[in-house]
Order: structure tokens, then C-alpha cells, then sequence
């Protein structure tokens, strides 16, 4: 039902005719390059240069890690797809989750007209997150789907289903005059899938039978042994959580789990429960991928979140956004008694149908601990089977690997050390050293017919979203917030005679965020005493290097804060020439 | 061999005498007052009042959250003890780790002249800790073990033998004139533990027996099913990997998991390994666990860290501190080569025999990455059994209760759904809701003969140690510093006419860890404008409210700040007058 539209394809046609084909015989050698995704999750990113032609697989977004104090986001460093914009041929998108598609209100502006390819439901969240940044009009946003085959430049792309957490993934074949690279995007093998669509092991073994230059695939869950369970444990699960439920149900998970909301509803309407959607993004999701047609539930089964309270508990089902612990979400504030529909009551039942991501695991304990004390139940996924995981563990990794025969290896998608373990699946599998490659961002591998070798590194910056500023925050502010963030500041401001130069009255000290032990206006008082009586001296008549002079109040009263407090907060001075 | 010294006993009896002993043949109640470790991980201590007597079981200290920025450590409340320093018998440590002992130096001065009673391995770690803070002469220590009946007051103590990740950990039976209470301490059972003393399940019995009044369990593991493996699966695991290796081993643990350290130097005297001991903590713990008799090597084992070039790699093994990803830690600087002694080369196998403390996963995960980077092989957790977990699983949790069979149950050490999990465990061995309590900090559980009930909820406050000061720390201060930490200060000076009250020229305007969209100087030059254009007026004449000015500047330039940014600086404003 993802079938594109051949008239779009014409019209992608015409905009790629206006762009310069110099697609030579002489090609010789294919790169690739991964941007972002390789030593870290998130903001996928990996392009593939043949000299000639330019193309981008992927154009995620990553959330900041704990040290990145007030960054919003982080994207891809795309300096290199600026500079070889003129070879740029597209971005082909794999599937419409945050950490492939994210990146793209952010990127496209600088990469003016490039085209998009992507999946119908991906190129629907696609338009969301276009409209709101204003850029609707300005990108060439095309819909392809298994089976099609793309002309873009000298590639051709041909998308293949996969199955992720997500519906409409796939993974790409890319045909360029050296051989075939095969993408995975992100991936799991699910022979019972709750779209009833696995992937595609035919095309990939008749990929395999052809030959595959390279081999691209997901390693998020590379240090996991075995299989990934299908989704069908998660249907058993929850219709047993539904059967015995005494009273409402809560299930949070995240609103791209399309796949998940399906399963939700189909147990809700086994046991003759209403179903409410709270939460925007949640709201938003099920609005798209229902009229994309990726979500169904018989009329009258969804009801709005105003009239949950009009039902008994039995009669309700609740889909909602927060499984990660969100401070903001619908699922935290409800375990806060802050929700301004639904409070918490004893014989509630709330599912989280999600698995932490690492770093959010404090935020999700103290929202199912929130909810234990407003008296529901809570089933998680420490405790119950209520989310399977949406990436490939080992086992189906390695029948990547068998299905696929590489001739040349490139682990994606992963910190490090998974891309290690990934590695390391294919020796298992019988691959020599010299055919795979731990690569990292910024790195380029280039083939050609002789062999496989890293010829260089290109630099690679994080790029950080902070409200508007995108790309202006550098290391000298994030070093600022740390020093703010744990021990604040004091601010010192000097009254200088213009004409003298020297002090007029003792200095002014103001602080924030600053903790001393006992009487801080005792401590601010002996401060301005031990910070005026050694530098009265150098206030001098005609002195007007002031920056010597802030240094060396920095050190003194710095030196004064440690020894009375083991604290070292930002030192400003001021000087006001009066 | 952790017996203790009679001597020390009657010193501590003579000091009791001196404390005025009230028990009454009346006592009628006992209460349970946890002051730490309900509803949380750490900063353990829970008090036990008759009445007439006050005795508190542990004092721990807690790591700071995410947004406790700045915080070095949380420690217990102690209102109430100081409130009833009177009738405060003693403090009894069921084993030294730093959530059970860890308050000791901040808490101990607070409470001068309380008798503090430990194992002898713990009392050993305690008085390091007395030492570093200068209080090892104010402190009564006395060392008790399993098979002692200590007289405090009111209460009989009697340590018995439980398994935990340090050795000579114990659980407390305390004999109240109501009934007795058993505390476990944190636990497990383990069968063949490494010091070869497995927990007495016969006190236990005989305890049951006797009849128990209250039961306060060990919460820590109760969210996860069947048994924790024995200790004897690590050692065989690591004996694998120390024939497996190629080159040196590297073994990062806790320095306080003696246990493990015991097992890495088997599994290095098995395969004539030299072992090296490198990190302050580590090697602090090693010296005083091989002093007191519970850490053995045979002669010429132990070599010094700077001799460890010397060997070749199949001749060495090192034991590290590291294994939480601490970035100053020995296992974190050598993944980085900044250690001053040991590179990791291609062919070192390190092994991070720990699990990941929830919140430092981000951590150790970098660690673990950049070791692969520096060519080394890593067994961590997640891919090998070269850890155990030192608490007790639920089976082993419903086998305590069982074994114990308390009139009334209180989980204890853990967060709050952990003691939610333990109370249904005590629920499915077939206690009543009547009897098992599920408590937070502060609640207070009276048991008397007629039953148990929470009459009380004490006000208990996070107590923060930053640097030098010790509960100074507010909400206000930390939510500066989080606004410090998220959209950085601006600092505003004014200038003002003394007499006139007229502001003498613009404002100048300084930024910490600000982030603008492009160029700042444009942005504060705007910003100077449209704060002086907008308040100007505010400066008049004989104006001495200084305040209302101030706060309309806040306001003006926050509200230029965020629509230009997207950004919730601080804004600090200064009136100079001049």
C-alpha cells in the first residue's frame, strides 16, 4: 500500500534533469562516509560518494547527552555535503523515526533543493516536522516503496521491507557502477509482525546471489544475544493485561510505535474498551498513520480524552505518551496528580511498553515509582513482558550477514563497542579482517576494484541545536554552564575614578547559585575585605590594562573561595570607571 | 575471626553507664523510623525508639542525582536525633559500604558521644574515614560480630552472618521488650561464598522460631526473579578469561568488593600471574582488608604498580578502581591514556566485573568504548558473567520471610516500586496487607501489642554536602544553578546618577554560557537599546526603590532575550551609583 506515485516520479525526473549528470565511464572507486550514527546513537547519517555523484542515506537527530548543559539537540556536521553540494543527489530516508529523519528542518536549509526520498509514512512525519519550521514549499519531498527502483545520478536506490518498531522501514539496495551497497536502515526479522508484512529474506538472498560490494547494517542491539522475540509475545501480553485488569488501563509507549498503538487497540476492542489518545505528539502520530492507513480501529472505538471520565473503568483503555519518564509528558504528569484530565486511582493499571533508553532510566523509575503511590499498578518492562525491542539481536545479525555475503563489512548504527560486537558476528560468520570495517563518524572507506582502505578523517563537529542557535554553541559555553551548573557565580564589580584610576569604595560582590557554609554575608564581607586589600595596590593612576587587573582579582578571590568554602565558582569582575 | 574484644565491651558498658538509662517496665510501643534508604537507593539509616531508648541502625550517605548539580554527597536527616540525643544508645553498622557508613563523619559531630558499633572490617573503614576528617578521637568504635549480644540500653543487639558483596556483612536481631525486630542489613544467600561463610540460615530458623516481631528486609533486588547466582560462577568465569588471555588482565571492580578482589588473585596465582593494585581507594581498602585477615595473596604476589612494565603481559594482572566510569577513576584515565603508568595496548583484556549503578551507564559506556579504541578486548556485563550482584533475588527474598516469619513486615533499602515488588512478594508467601507496611522516609510505625500502625510523618529534608558546607545548600540554589546550567547569565550594570537618580550612559551588558543565533555583539548592542530605550523613564529622580527598577529590567530584556533566542538566561542586574 506504500506503492509510490509514478507521477511523482516523473516530476523527480524533470528536477534531477536540472541537475549536472557527470556520471563518468572512468568511475573507479565508491566512498563511504559515515556523517553520524557510527560511535554514538543517533543522528544517523552515511554518505556515498562516487566522485561523480553524491548521496545521503538517512538525516537523523540525536538527544544531548547529560554533560551537553541546556543543548536541545545535536545533528549531523553536513560541512561536506555543503562543500560537494553541486553532487549532492538526494537523501533516501529509511523509516520515520526521530534518530533518521529529525535532523532534516535543520539541514535542509543549507542544502537548498535537494530531493528526499522516503516511505509513505515516513514522508508523511516528514511533512509535519516541515510545516512547523516553515520549509513545506521549500523541499522536493518524494514517496518511494519496496520494489521501486530510483535513478538518482549514477545510483539507483531500491528500497526492500524490513521490520523495526516502525512500519514502512526498509532497507536499501544501492546500485552504483562498482556494485551493490546494501543499507539496512534499522531492522529486526519478525516472521509474525503486527502489519503482517515481514521482511523481505527472498530479496535479500537473490541480493546475496547477485553479489554485494558492501554491507551496511544495524548494530544497536549487537551485544544481545539470541533472537529479538516477535511482536506477537507483546499481543499475548497485553490481551492477558487487558483480560484481567480490574479497572482502567494505561498504556504508554512511544507515538511512533504505530505497530504497538495497533496491538493496544486490538486488545481493547477483544475486551470491549473504549480507547483514548492523550498526549500531542501521540495525537498527532495516530492522526497520521490512520489516515496513511497504517492504523485502523472499528468506529466508535476511539473516544476523545475529555470523555474518558464518562466510562467505567473496565470500559477504557488509555494511549499515551511518557514511557521514557518525560518530566513534561502525560504519563508524568499523571503520576504527579498534574494531568489535567486523568488522575491516577487505586485499580488503575498502566503498562510501559517501552525499554528505557540509556540515560533516561532514573526519569522512568521515579514516574513508575509516582505511580505506585497514587495506588495503580504498574507493569514494566523489568517486571513483565510488555515491549520487545525493535533492532536485530545476534542471531539475526548474523543471518544479515549469511543472507546478504558481503564483500566488504561496515557495522552502522551504535556506540563503539557494538560496533565492535557486530564485528566480531562477522567473524563468526566466516569474514576475514581485512573485509570489515569499524568505521567512525568522519571517517572516509574507500573501494575500488583492488581492495578496501581508510584514506582519511575528515573533521567532524557536533552540531548543537539551543533554541534558534544552531551551530553557535561552542565548548567555551558548555565549559561556562559546567562551572555555573556546579558551583555558580560571583560577581565582583569595581567603582575605578576615571581620571585616577583608582578605587573609589570597596568592591561590590553579588552571588548566584554559590553555597558557603554558615553566614554568606560574613563570608561576601570578609571577600571584599581580602579581595580590596590586595588589590588596592593595583588600581594604580593611568593603569589601562583592566584585563590584568580582572585576572588577578580572578585569582585572589578565587583562591580566598577555595580555601573557605572547596568551592570554585565563575569569578566575573566588573570595572565601572565612574 | 571477627570476633570481638571483651576489653572493648566493657569500656563500652562503662561508657553506657554513664548515659542515663530510663527503660521502664511500661514500654508498651516500639517505633520504626526510617530516616534514609525508603523510597531511594542509599543514605540508609533506620531508628528504632522504645520510648525510653533511641537506636539507629546504619548511616549512609547517597550520590547526587542528575539535578542536584554541584552536590557531592546527600545525607540523612537527622532532626529527630538531635532532637532525642538524650535517649540515643548508639548506631550499629550492619557492613561498610559507603550507603551504610558513608554519613558517619558529617552526621557523627552532630551527635557527639554516640557509641558507634561495627564489624570489624567495617569499623576498620570507619576509622579511616574518622581519620581523614580529624574526628578519630572524639568517636566511640567498638567492634561486635555474628554471635555477640551487645546491651544498649534498652535493646539487646545480635549480630548474625548474611552474605553480601563485603565480607564480614551481618543482619541484626534487636531484642526490644515488645518482641524482636530483624534487620538484614543488605544480603543474599550464597552457599559457597568466597570466604567460605555462608549466612546462618539456622539463627534465622531459630529466630523464626522464637517468633519475630517485625521483619525490615533488604528491597535492593526485589524487582528480579529467582536467585542470585553464588559468587563461584564469577571465579570460574574469570579463571576462563585469565587462560584465555594473550596478553596483561585488567580486573575494574568496586574497591569494596574484597570478594571479587580475592577471586582475581586466585585466578592470577592459578596462572602465575603477578597482580598490581592501582587506584587510591583500591589500594586504601586492600591494605586494611589484608591487615584485618580478610584479603590473602601468597608472598611475592602483590607487585607494585610501577613495576608492572617489568612483566611480560601473560605475567600480570592488575586490579583497578573504574568500574562505574568515574572520569577521574584509574580504569577511566588509562582508557584515555592519561594514566601516568599503564597504556592500554592491543592484546590487554580488561574486564569490568560491576554492574552499571543506575544513572552511570552513560559513563561506562564510554569507557568501555574507548578501551576498544585503544585495541583492547572488554568483558563487561552486558556480554560475559564476570559479575554477580551482592543482594538477595525474590526467591531468596520470599526464603527470608519464610525463614523468619514476622508478625509484621517493612521492606527497606530500595526505591519506592522495589518495596512495592518486595511487599507482594511478602503478599504471595501468604502475609496479610495488615502486616506489611510500605514506608518512606519519615513515616513512623508504631507497634504495639494491638497492632501496627503509621501515626506520623516526620518533615525529612535532603541534606546536601557541597564542598565545605554541609545542609546550606537550598532550592533556591539549585534552581539558579540549573537556569546557570541551561541558558547561562547575563549581567546588566547601570550606571546611575547618585543625586539625580539618572542613568549616566547605557547599560553595558556581559553573557556567561549565553548562546545567540548568529552575532553577539549585534544582539547586545540591541539589547543595550531596547533596555535603556524602554527604561529610561524608570530612572528618575529620588528614585530609591531600586528593586522595582531591577525587576522591570528582568522583565524588559527577558522578554527581548526570548523572543530573539528561544533562551531563559539569567539576568542579573546592577545599579552603580554614582
Amino acid at each position: 500500500m506504500e506503492r509510490y506515485d509514478p507521477a511523482e516520479e516523473r516530476a523527480s525526473r524533470a528536477i534531477l534533469r536540472g541537475i549536472r549528470l557527470e556520471a563518468r565511464e572512468t568511475v573507479s572507486a565508491v566512498r563511504l562516509i559515515p556523517l553520524g550514527g557510527l560511535g554514538e546513537i543517533g543522528k544517523n547519517m552515511l554518505a556515498i560518494d562516487t566522485g561523480d555523484d553524491l548521496l545521503v542515506v538517512d538525516c537523523g537527530l540525536q538527544f544531548p547527552e547529560e554533560e551537553m548543559l541546556g543543548i536541545d539537540l545535536v545533528i549531523p556536521d553536513i560541512t561536506y555535503l555543503q562543500e560537494n553540494r553541486d553532487r549532492l543527489r538526494g537523501i533516501v530516508i529509511t523509516h520515520g523515526h526521530e534518530d533518521h529523519i529529525g535532523a532534516i528542518p535543520y539541514v535542509i536549509p543549507r542544502l537548498k533543493g535537494t530531493p528526499i526520498w522516503a516511505t509513505r509514512l515516513a514522508a508523511g512525519l516528514i511533512r509535519v516536522k516541515l510545516r512547523e519550521h516553515r520549509l513545506i514549499d521549500d523541499v522536493p519531498l518524494f514517496e518511494y516503496g519496496p520494489g521501486d527502483s530510483i535513478a538518482l545520478g549514477g545510483f539507483r536506490v531500491e528500497p526492500f521491507r524490513v521490520n523495526h518498531s516502525i512500519p514502512d522501514s526498509v532497507g536499501l539496495a544501492i546500485r552504483t557502477r562498482l556494485g551493490t551497497i546494501v543499507h539496512t536502515g534499522d531492522f529486526k526479522f519478525d516472521h509474525t509482525p503486527v502489519d503482517g508484512m515481514p521482511a523481505d529474506f527472498a530479496r535479500l538472498a537473490r541480493l546475496g546471489d547477485e553479489g554485494v560490494l558492501a554491507l551496511c547494517s544495524d548494530s544497536t542491539y549487537a551485544e544481545r544475544p539470541g533472537y529479538t522475540p516477535s511482536e506477537q509475545a507483546v499481543s499475548r501480553a497485553l490481551l492477558n493485561v487487558f483480560y484481567e485488569a480490574p479497572g482502567r488501563i494505561i498504556v504508554a509507549t512511544f507515538a511512533s510505535l504505530i505497530a504497538r498503538i495497533q496491538q493496544v487497540i486490538d486488545a481493547a476492542v477483544r475486551t470491549n474498551r473504549k480507547v483514548a489518545i492523550i498526549g500531542r505528539s501521540m495525537e498527532q502520530n495516530v492522526q497520521i498513520a490512520s489516515e496513511l492507513g497504517y492504523l485502523s480501529a472499528p468506529p466508535g472505538t476511539l473516544v476523545r480524552p475529555e470523555d474518558v471520565t464518562r466510562y467505567h473503568g473496565r470500559e477504557i483503555a488509555i494511549i499515551t505518551t511518557g514511557s521514557q519518564g518525560e518530566p513534561m509528558s502525560s504519563l508524568a504528569r499523571m503520576a504527579t496528580r498534574e494531568h489535567r484530565l486523568i488522575k491516577i486511582v487505586p485499580g488503575d493499571t498502566v503498562v510501559i511498553s517501552a525499554t528505557p533508553i540509556p540515560g533516561n532510566e532514573t526519569l522512568i523509575n521515579r514516574t513508575i515509582d509516582n505511580l505506585f503511590k497514587q495506588g495503580a499498578e504498574v507493569l514494566y518492562s523489568r517486571v513483565s513482558d510488555v515491549h520487545v525491542q525493535g533492532h536485530a539481536s545476534q542471531e539475526e545479525l548474523k543471518m544479515m550477514l549469511n543472507l546478504v555475503r558481503p564483500k566488504y563489512f561496515v557495522p552502522i548504527h551504535g556506540e563503539y563497542r557494538m560496533l565492535v560486537q557486530h564485528a566480531k558476528l562477522a567473524q563468526a560468520v566466516g569474514m576475514q579482517d581485512e573485509q570489515i570495517f569499524v568505521l567512525e563518524d568522519g571517517e572516509v572507506l574507500e573501494i575500488d576494484e583492488r581492495g578496501a582502505t581508510v584514506i582519511d578523517q575528515l573533521p567532524i563537529n557536533e552540531v548543537y541545536v539551543d533554541g534558534l542557535a544552531v551551530g553557535d554553541v561552542t565548548n567555551v559555553i558548555l565549559r561556562d554552564r559546567r562551572q555555573l551548573a556546579s558551583d555558580g557565580i560571583l560577581v565582583v564589580v569595581f567603582e575605578v575614578d576615571r581620571q585616577s584610576s583608582r578605587l573609589v569604595n570597596e568592591p561590590d560582590i553579588l552571588c548566584r547559585g554559590f553555597v558557603y557554609p554558615g553566614n554568606l554575608p560574613t563570608l561576601i564581607a570578609k571577600a571584599r575585605d581580602a579581595v580590596a586589600g590586595e588589590l588596592r595596590h593595583e588600581f594604580e593612576p593611568h593603569r589601562s590594562e583592566w584585563k590584568t587587573v580582572t585576572n588577578r582579582v580572578r585569582e585572589v578571590l578565587g583562591r580566598f573561595i577555595w580555601d573557605q568554602t572547596r568551592q570554585r565558582p565563575m569569578i566575573l569582575p566588573i570595572v565601572v570607571e565612574v
